[in-house]
Formats: structure tokens, C-alpha cells, sequence
């Protein structure tokens, strides 16, 4: 029987016909299945059948013998893929995730994880370029959340759209969970289904605000195949505090900014800003946020928005944000939901297609600020893999937006903590273990000791800029040995554009392996082996 | 006075007035001045200005002391650029360049080269991001090839559009050279003007024909100090012949097209079609055009047509192309003049932001094509600068297309020739000593060997691909070995999703420069310093 609190939500009363528990709908996932969930960076994904799978799974000892290729638009919550993984049952997973589990599967091995630009994912997805194995190139079951149904059979999702407009696009089958527990979002969604070439149009956004699709993401009734109350809302964490870094940081970037406006490059209220997620991009919004930045009428046109935002809105100095995505802390979900109609006028979700759109983000000239694990002194940067090898959560969106971006930053303290020494890690480093963004795509380098700023800049001038103005001191004259010494062999030998020493550019990462920090004391130092 | 040529050419008289001799204008180019030209691919360039600047410098021993910040779309004449580069006269250059001379400045150190994507640069220069050390952020002088001269004084260009638009919006001064030896190419161009964001609108572009722009550029006719009579050509060379192993690449290449269409990921007449320069992209085209492929009604996007496209549009299976640049062979041009009635209405010219723009080339579904200096086992590839260093011409267009088109294609041999060993260079590497183009923007890598489709595939089942599939059988063992042990390495370590041998992943390319090949005997092998 359907619940008071369901009924309300759901207004499409055939739907309520194919109301299940989710323990009973096991058998549409047989091992090998091709499945997608809704959610993206942590809010509006299904919790009742992946957790009656993963009990299923447990109880049953299935571990490793029932696996998915799981299809979600970002990460999905840790209870449920973090468990899956833990449970074995993850076979391939795209484009994006987090979890302690999830990582530890990858990187051992038992996970088949591919990267992919966020903004490519859903359409390579539809172009069969996923399922090329599959007799049919469709998704066998795509289980999204929805916090109300349509009259049409319509989703209205959660605070999340993420890949679910292209998901349920490619389904066989298609399950709803229906969360009671978190209020409806309705309005708050612009949803644009795709088509494929040639039959493709323009994006008609030409600001931030702008609707170009409807309020819900239509389907084909016929392939929804059950419905299931989902009673718990989205499990978020607390937001990292920002620290006296990467307030410098912000502090650092604000200046910049300010200086860009003074110059004529940027209007007074700039243009569209996309912030990545962490302390360091709470710290910039706050410092934006702030009124000794003097920064009014702010739009925003990002991936995910965080509690930060929210100050923003406070302020009285944003005018309207979009994204893919609210990833609020479960103060932030409060806050949120305790003055909705205050926000709700000012907030707009849309797909990710369209959230990472580099047609629109050019268009529109957004500023793109992003956190790397290493950008090395050409501006090349590492977003996804330490030491070359060892995935942390993918690559995201990091390069839709600073490929786009008219202003493509990277903000990143200069030195992280090792194990034994509090900089033992440089986040400048001669050569990336690993290039996501190409010397190509950076225009500002920002840590809390200053601001490269190697706009139409050669690699060599790019080099000594980003070692003068961003390296920790302790690293500082390492890396100007190592420029030096590359640059007068590599000058020497007429092969002098973007000089290195090959054979040698690794040693600060097999430094810190051997001994704990990057901070070798020569370049001619010999290692055992 | 004005010949009767140059008349019939220049439809509004008071630019008549203004005709001067190139020798006669050095004084608009002081030392340190920053200077546009037209011209892309070594077509549409100015020839009179450029060759009496250096006739200056020569005849006055001005060598080093005469030098500019030279911006041009992409690669100007070798007799022009080339030239100033021998007579050190280039202090700045970008974003992409061709020439034995020029390439050597760039390498040993006397001009700051810096490689930018074409579809980005015109808008950046928009931006001021090229004269940030101006007091103005405006364009001294450009000097622009015309064919023909409208009314109102609009630019007719030539055989290229480039960055031109741009360009002159961003002059403070415009010398225009009329070419009188060339026939006007009026009605072969699609000319967009850039509008800065808030106020840039989409591109209204559905197909390749479609046209959103005017036949000529519209210029400020003040700003035209100069008008000078150009009777030389533009000095193309003839097209590197295809050899054995680039039509075998392209056979491989329409073997996988075909398979595409089999399965319904592409229509019979596939989607718009994108090539490079060189002779694997001119036998890629040839084996399209060949009757054996079986594909009709083509279209092609893409950013320079060769000669290629000539016998593609004759074997009547081309319907429509479009690009910033024809660089035609003399002998292409020869038969492109001789026959303009029946190609003319089949072609358009647009300017390098809208040919290479990722908002279009997703739009249409672009099959992208390029040639690289190498391909790392996890399909992340060079495009720019050997072992790490040494500039060749720049990224181009690569990545623009790479990026967003719906297959990324990276075609090359799978070796070349080393000074000591015809297979010395193995072209699949374990890393790329330079990235210009990620693992996340490849679906495809093929060789003269086979083909690899990495859609969809984890980094290490790329890596089993391209080894099998692409690697010579010389090289499979040796990258085979590496990716073994790096695999039990690193996942032994928990640390396995993109397995490498850090400390050694440049060995192969250390052996070559030592002992004139790849082919190192070990993974062990011990290096004498």
C-alpha cells in the first residue's frame, strides 16, 4: 500500500500500481548487467536497491559473483557504491567517483574504472560507445530518485540531475525511487534530453538564468517497471573548513581578480564562476563573498555547488547560480530547505551535458578554478593519478571548464605533508606524473606563496614565473636547478623549446618514495638502484 | 599609380589613394612592435611587407635589433616567416608555425614560441591575454592579404581565413595587400566577427553549409593606412605522396568506419569528417574516396583541405567541405583555378575560431583524424615536442578536434625510421615524453599494424590493446614486458589503475638517444651515467 507521503508525490496514479519493495526487485539485476543510477558528487542517488542488492549479496555470499558495469553521472553515495565495491560487485565503473573502497577496488585491480570528461560521458554513453559488447547498445536497468512524479510520468529529481536525462534515454528498464523524506524539488530543473548527429542544435543559454528545457525529465512509462518509497535523504559530509592556506590562496586569487577589472578584461561584477569542490574553492567563494572584495551582482555557472555558495546568496552579492549539482553539508541541506523560497528563485539544475557544456562555457566566458594533485613548471597539471599510477576520484569536470574557460586557474597550496615532514610533498614539480591539463589549457597558477600568471607566456618564461611566484621557498631553488641545468642542455643541443632532463625528471616523486620528502639534495643524486 | 589589375580588384577608390610600395611603409614597424598577419597553413599570407621588412634588416645589418611580436592564425610562407626568423627579427611568436629556420629560433632559444589551440587564440588575443605588457591591448599593425576589395572596404581574402577577423578588429593600423596574381575568391568565405562574452551569441551552424556570416571582413576603413599591389602567389609545395604504410593505416581506418555503420553508430554517409595534413591524412582520404569504401554524399569539417579532397569531390562522392584553409599544391591550385565553376559551390572558408570551434564539432558528430610524434600505451599523445623538448610546429588544431569530435581518431606509423635503424623509433611508447592530448579524448589509436578502439576500456585494457593491436612486432615484447611488470608492481602496491614504471618509463626513448634505437635488450638494462 502506498503511503500518504508517497501518493502526494507522485501524480501519475498507474505508477502507484507498480509500487515494490525493493528486496523483490532482485532478479532484474542478473550478474553482468549493465546499470545506471542517478546522482552525481553525492546527492540524488538510489539507496533502497542498491542497498537491498548489496544485503542480497551479503546474505547470500555473492561476493564477486554478482558484478555491474555501473553508469552513474558522478559519485554516488558512499553507503551504497562504497558498499558495492567492498561487496566486489563492481565489474566496470564510469566516468566518476569517491569512496575509501571504491579507490581501493581500482586500484587493485578489481574495478575496470575509466575516467571521461563529465560533459562527454552521457553522449559517448548514447552513442553506444559504452555498451559495444552488448547485443543492444541500451542499459539494462537505470534506477534513479525522483522527489516527485509528473501527471506524464515525468521525473522531477533530488538535488542532483547529473547523467539521468541520457540514462534513462538509453533504459530497458527503469525503477524510480521516489524519496518522501527530502521535500520536492519541483522548479528547480531545467532538463534537456539529447539527440544525436546530425540531427544535434545549439544550446540557446546565453546566461546564466536562462531555460532552455522542462522542469522534469520525461520518460517512456511503459519501461518504468516498478516504484519504490525511498524514506532517508541524501547522506552528505561535513564541508573541510577552509585553513590559513587556502584562505591565502583566495586572498591571492581575489587580488588577481580585481586587478583584471581594473585592466578593462573583466567587468566590475566579472563573468560566470565555476568552483571545484574543497576547502581551497570554499575559501575563494568566501573570499568573494566577503565584502573587502567589493564584488556585486555575481553569477555563477558551475559543476557543484557547496555550502559556501549559500554565504554567497547571504551576502546579498549573487544574482543567480547554476549547476549540476547542490552538494550541501547536512547543515547546509538544512539551511537550504529552512528558507527555500528565498533560494529557489535564484537556483537552476540542469544536466551534466549542459552544466560542463564547453560550448557554453566559452560562450559565456566563465572562470574556472580548479584543485590538482601536482601542476608542474609548464603549466601542465595532475588531476586524477598520484605517482602516474593511483587513481583518486577521476576526472571530473576539471577539464570542460579550464579547457573552456576564459580564465582557467589552478589553486593549489605549493607543498602537501608527507608521512615525516610537513612539506615533504611539492605540488610544483618539474614534469606531472600524470597530464589531464595540457601547458595548453592553464592560464594562472595560484598556491598561498603568490600567483603565476603565464598568460602568452613561452614554456621557458612560464617555467621561471611559476617557480618564482609559486613554489614553496624550500623548493624553490630545487626546481630552478633543475629548469636551469634542462634549460642549458636542452638550449645546447638546439631542442631548447620546453627544456628537460628526461632521465632525471621523476627524481623528486622516487626521492619521496625512498626517503619521505621530495626534497633531494642535488639532481646528481644517485639513487641504489 | 594604380594598375589596371589592382582597379578591377578594389572596388572602393579612396583606398586607391593609399597606395604606397612595401618599401616605403618600414616606418609603421618599429622595433618591438606586435604585428598580425593573414594567413593560415601557408596560404592567404602577405608577401610584399614581410619580404621588404627583411630586405631592410639585411641590407641595414639589423639583425636581432629589428625584432616583433609576430601573430599569425597559423603557419605563414616559408620565403616570410622563415626569412625573419634566419634574420632574428621574431621575438614572439604564436600559435603554430612551419619552417626549417623558424623551428630552429624556437629550439636554440632566440624566439618565445608558445602553442595555443587555434580555435582559442583569436579570442584570447580579444581578450588582451597576448599584450598584457602593452599600455593598450590592441594590435599595432596587421597586414592582411586580400583578393579583392568590397565597397564599403571589406577584405576578400584569399586561400585562408585564419585568424584574420580577429586580427584586424584588434588593429590600430591595417595595411592591406591586394594579390593581383591570384583570381578573387569572392564568395568562398563565411566570416564570423567575435563579439566578448557577456555578448557572445551561439553558432547557428546545423551542416557544413550552413552560413551565419558575410562574404567578406568588414573592416574600419580609417584604420587602413595602406594599400600595396602584391603579384606573387602563394608558394605552396607539392603533397607528401602516400607510401605503403600510410594506406595500409588507411585501410585499417575505413575497415573501422565501415564497421561503425554495420552496427549503427554511424550513418551510411557517416558524419562530417575531419583530416590533417600529411600523407597518412592524404591516404585516409584517398581510400574514402577509392570505389572499394563504398561511402557517398560525404561532408567534411575540418580545418586545411589538401589536394586530397580534390580527388574526393571528382569521384562525385563529396558533397560539401569546409575549413579555414586550402593548401593546395601548385598543381592542386592549378586544377582547383581550372575548374572553380564545379568546386566553388561545394566550398566554404571560415575563420579558425568557427572551423575549429568544439561547440560545432560536437554539435556534428565530427570524425576526427590526426597524426602524432607518439602514443603512450594508455592513448594520451604528442603532438608538439620531441623527446619532451624539441618544438616542432605546435598543436594546431589537434586537440580542438580531438577533444570534441564524436570519434578521435590517432593515426601513425607504428614506427619510424631512427639514423641507424629503419624501425629505430618505435611511435607506441610506454609514456609520452609530451602531452598535448589525454587519455580522456582518444577512442581510437592505428597503425599500419592494426587498430586499437579504447572506447569504453580501463587504462590497463588500453594498454593490452594498443600493445597487441598497434605496437611493431619489434616493440610489442619490449612494451609488453614493461606493462607486465608495471602492472605487478603497482598493483602489488594498491596503486594499479594506470600501472607505470616511473623511473624508468623513459628508458626506451634514453636508448635511442645512446644507441640509435628503441630497442632496449631490458627493462634492467643499466645506463652508463
Amino acid at each position: 500500500m502506498a503511503s500518504a507521503a508517497l501518493k502526494s508525490r507522485v501524480r501519475r496514479p498507474a505508477y502507484l500500481k507498480k509500487l515494490a519493495k525493493a528486496e523483490d526487485l532482485i532478479h532484474h539485476f542478473p550478474h553482468g548487467s549493465y546499470i545506471g543510477w542517478s546522482g552525481f558528487t553525492g546527492v540524488g542517488y538510489p539507496k533502497q536497491i542498491p542497498t537491498a542488492l548489496a544485503d542480497h549479496v551479503e546474505r547470500n555470499n555473492l561476493q564477486g559473483k554478482l558484478k555491474y558495469n555501473l553508469f552513474v553521472g558522478a559519485s554516488a553515495g558512499a553507503e551504497t557504491e562504497n558498499r558495492w565495491a567492498r561487496l566486489n560487485m563492481i565489474e566496470r565503473r564510469s566516468p566518476h567517483q569517491v569512496g575509501k573502497e571504491i579507490s581501493k577496488g581500482i586500484n587493485n585491480g578489481n574495478i575496470n574504472f575509466f575516467d571521461k570528461h563529465l560533459s562527454m560521458f552521457p553522449v559517448d554513453l548514447m552513442y553506444g560507445f559504452y555498451t559495444l559488447k552488448k547485443k543492444s547498445n541500451r542499459i539494462d536497468v537505470v534506477v534513479v530518485e525522483a522527489t516527485a512524479i509528473t501527471e506524464d510520468g515525468g521525473i522531477i529529481p533530488g538535488a542532483s540531475v547529473g547523467a539521468t536525462p541520457e540514462l534513462v534515454q538509453m533504459a530497458d528498464k527503469i525503477i524510480i525511487e521516489v524519496n518522501t523524506a527530502t521535500p520536492s524539488f519541483e522548479g528547480l530543473h531545467d532538463i534537456t534530453m539529447t539527440d544525436l548527429p546530425p540531427r544535434r542544435k545549439p544550446y540557446l543559454i546565453m546566461c546564466p538564468e536562462d531555460r532552455i528545457g522542462t522542469p522534469h525529465i520525461p520518460i517512456d512509462p511503459d519501461r518504468v517497471v516498478a516504484i519504490v518509497e525511498s524514506t532517508y535523504p541524501d547522506q552528505t559530509q561535513p564541508n573541510a573548513p577552509a585553513d590559513a592556506k587556502s584562505e591565502a590562496i583566495a586572498g591571492n586569487l581575489v587580488e588577481f581578480l580585481q586587478h583584471e577589472v581594473k585592466h578593462g578584461r573583466l567587468p566590475p561584477n566579472l563573468l560566470p564562476i565555476q568552483s571545484g569542490i574543497g576547502n581551497i574553492a570554499n575559501a575563494v567563494i568566501g573570499g568573494l563573498a566577503s565584502g573587502g572584495a567589493n564584488f556585486k551582482n555575481l553569477r555563477v555557472w558551475t559543476e557543484v555547488l557547496q555550502d559556501a555558495f549559500l554565504d554567497l546568496f547571504d551576502s546579498g552579492n549573487l544574482d543567480f547560480a547554476t549547476a549540476t549539482s547542490m552538494r550541501f553539508s547536512p547543515e547546509g541541506f538544512d539551511r537550504f530547505y529552512g528558507n527555500l523560497q528565498h533560494y529557489a528563485p535564484k537556483l537552476l539544475l540542469r544536466s551534466q551535458q549542459v552544466s560542463n557544456s564547453p560550448e557554453i562555457i566559452r560562450r559565456l566566458g566563465v572562470i574556472g578554478m580548479n584543485t590538482p594533485v601536482e601542476v608542474d613548471m609548464y603549466a601542465h597539471a595532475n588531476s586524477t593519478c598520484v605517482m602516474g599510477s593511483r587513481m583518486l576520484n577521476g576526472l571530473g569536470g576539471s577539464a570542460d571548464f579550464l579547457r573552456s574557460a576564459k580564465y582557467s586557474i589552478m589553486h593549489t597550496p605549493s607543498s602537501r605533508p608527507s608521512k615525516t615532514d610537513p612539506d615533504g610533498i611539492s605540488c610544483i614539480v618539474p614534469m606531472c606524473t600524470h597530464i589531464d591539463q595540457t601547458e595548453h589549457d592553464l592560464d594562472v597558477v595560484v598556491t598561498e606563496q603568490g600567483l603565476a600568471d603565464v598568460r602568452g607566456l613561452s614554456p621557458r618564461e612560464r617555467a621561471r614565473e611559476i617557480i618564482k611566484k609559486t613554489a614553496h621557498p624550500d623548493y624553490q631553488p630545487i626546481l630552478q636547478d633543475y629548469f636551469d641545468r634542462a634549460e642549458f642542455e636542452c638550449l645546447r643541443k638546439g631542442m631548447g623549446h620546453e627544456p628537460h632532463m628526461l632521465y632525471k625528471t621523476f627524481n623528486m616523486h622516487r626521492y619521496l618514495e625512498e626517503k619521505g620528502t621530495m626534497k633531494i639534495p642535488s639532481w646528481d643524486f644517485k639513487f641504489d638502484s
